[in-house]
């Protein structure tokens, strides 16, 4: 069993899978609370992404939890590969769903320079959900790199 | 020397690298002929993306002529961490400027319904330059993970 930080069955492992929940689920209760945010597709693209990171991520602390209270080892090739696989796929989403909204509030902000008056906490809001789902991904992107290590190990 | 699709110094590799120059660089002929395209960051940001991936792709490519020219071996693992490091710094941008500019071009066709009328060429072009930033991407992408691939298994 190899002993990377952040590597499945582990306490760190565990630890990064609980940090990507609670960004995704931040960045999703932010992001509902700014009025009008429905109108945007990239933003419901983004609370979409951030419900899958979510389940991703929860059930796979979830699988921590167990391995560390049975000292069980996760590290057998078929369920890295299969970490590697959804981890991949919900980094590229999350990453993809984070530029688009961040391309979304770059125009407002700046480009047509519309947060002012009222707009202010809505903008805020679009600002620090999208600044957390870009946390999420980092974390993700952790996760999928360790296991894509691990996987090409073995 | 391992002998997988796109490795460096390889037929296939070269193929790759001169596929990345070539859609970076139609991404950045098809932006830069649509009217307008300055005021959004997101598509000045795509442009000097793209730009960056041109140079990195164009450069390898000429070292892959030299490598299959000369019969030199390339996969030697200070090299092969240098390819590992700029394809993923190269891909994340790529990825990062497409959605962004992907979110800006819904916005407009989609939740605004502005595509109408003398607008249509230019979100037609502005459609066109993603696609093409997104075909850069999923090739970088090739490439990086093979050199990951590599780095790992040596």
């Amino acid at each position: 069993m190899m002993d990377v930080f952040g590597s499945p069955g582990t306490l760190s492992g565990l630890l990064l899978r609980i940090g990507q929940s609670a960004c995704a689920a931040g960045s999703i209760g932010v992001m509902v609370t700014a009025q009008g945010f429905s109108l945007f597709t990239a933003f419901c693209y983004l609370i979409a992404s951030m419900g899958l990171q979510v389940l991703w991520s929860f059930g796979l602390a979830c699988l921590d939890i167990y391995a560390l209270r049975k000292k069980r080892d996760l590290q057998n090739p078929l369920l890295v590969s299969l970490f590697v696989v959804g981890d991949w796929v919900t980094a590229i989403l999350s990453l993809a769903a984070s530029c688009a909204s961040a391309g979304i509030v770059m125009l407002y902000a700046r480009d047509m320079d519309l947060c002012k008056g009222a707009m202010i906490s809505i903008c805020r809001s679009f600002e620090v959900s999208v600044g957390l789902a870009f946390i999420t991904w980092s974390l993700v992107t952790a996760s999928s790199h360790v296991m894509f290590w691990i996987l090409a190990s073995t």
